[in-house]
């Protein structure tokens, strides 16, 4: 499936109304817009429309068919977009917006999430909550896909993500080079997300598969492994709601504390 | 695709190693088991079958090609079940388990969530914060279906499911009849869900579609609507990640206000 949706390596697709408008409105490059020829009225259409003749981006009326033909197996909405490959970002980088902010850094990192959905659901909660950047492993990962950009609803036009090699690496130089504090999100941890003191630090949080969790050289590496409270009996959520509650909870933390930065 | 997946409308599919899993655990009738012939060895199939044995429930082997042909389109894992019809509960007798465990209740009420898996996502994270029961409309709203019980990863076999008429008076005889304050999730809302007084009182929290958010009859029927704060510049979560953080916020508020309960 990957194959039709990449044109021809240069390129990738951008799907559904959200995500072009957010690709246009955070300026990211676009190549070409297309939109089917009958469509009912619709404001987030005509703002793409209007944002794309703003920055001069060509724009193509054709057939839905034809969009179902571009995009198979995708919920476009009427709307596809070529861009340039996904822009990744690097770690330091990162890190200089969260020094230049005077910010606390707050990363994500994902460990043997292999649903784009998912990364899609935890890149939009990581945006939401301001996040500086999704850090995402090159193995057992999936990586920003056009069903992943579709998912995140556009929050991918405005998150950093970061490709990372070993992820137990990456964790002890961003501890010994950085100082950031990586907070592995764990089940069977002992100690609830809300009791650490650290969540007003700079942080990296880990966030496991569903089912498997963390790897473990990923929890031994962690420097605090917490977990969400559970009252029920089944003691599980879903992977992205996991890790929405739990970016929640330091967003909390760190409005409660620190001076409002809004 | 609903007509395969129900049977003669006697009795449902439950499909996938937790869901069946919990069926058995939360000792609810189940007609019979069905697991794939073939497979590699797995402690839930394994729990599966010795509760199924227990519990008297007949037990078949099947090719996994049998278990595609009864449950298509879903990822059954090799486990299939039959059982009676999904037993919805009412709202009196959901109200009275809050009573009887003096607790304030929590109950969630949907709102134009269409998804089945929105439902059995918001269900699981219902059942994680030891939510009282979820309230379903019967227009506009996805129902427990097969792909719904497979989200929720079990969890509907804990967690009460009421179907309710009209939203509107629904809401206003839980305030008028029982007390409960209705808290209705809204973007829009001037107000973060931290900041009501009422989380740790009997409460119902309304939960709208992506998108449309909550009808507008439902918002003027709710007795506060609250927001989620928003760093980020999309400014929206994925419906079953906003409900589980709403969620979150309460069952931290009232771990936070009344004695532990643990």
């Amino acid at each position: 499936m990957s194959r039709p949706l990449r044109g021809d390596g240069q390129e990738r697709l951008v799907v559904g109304r959200h995500p072009v408008r957010e690709l246009l409105r955070a300026r990211r490059p676009v190549l070409m817009v297309r939109v089917a020829d009958s469509r009912d009225p619709d404001p987030v259409v005509d703002e793409i429309l209007s944002l794309a003749q703003d920055a001069r981006v060509r724009v193509e009326r054709v057939p839905r068919e034809e969009l179902d033909r571009q995009a198979p197996d995708l919920v476009h909405q009427g709307v596809v977009a070529t861009a340039p490959p996904f822009p990744y970002s690097d770690l330091v980088g990162a890190l200089a917006v969260a020094e230049r902010a005077d910010e606390p850094a707050l990363l994500v990192c994902l460990d043997g999430i292999t649903d784009p959905h998912n990364l899609g659901a935890i890149a939009r909660s990581a945006e939401a909550v301001g996040a500086h950047a999704l850090l995402v492993p090159g193995r057992r990962s999936a990586s920003v896909t056009p069903v992943a950009e579709k998912a995140a609803a556009g929050a991918l036009a405005h998150l950093r993500v970061v490709p990372i090699g070993n992820l137990v690496r990456t964790l002890q130089r961003l501890s010994s080079d950085h100082g950031v504090w990586s907070v592995g999100l764990d089940g069977d941890a002992p100690g609830p997300i809300g009791a650490s003191r650290l969540l007003t630090e700079s942080l990296v949080v880990v966030v496991g598969a569903e089912g498997a969790g963390l790897a473990r050289l990923t929890r031994e590496a962690c420097d605090e492994l917490v977990a969400l409270p559970m009252r029920g009996r089944v003691g599980s959520l879903n992977a992205s709601v996991a890790a929405g509650v739990a970016l929640y909870a330091v967003r909390t933390a760190r409005d409660a504390h620190g001076p409002a930065e809004d």
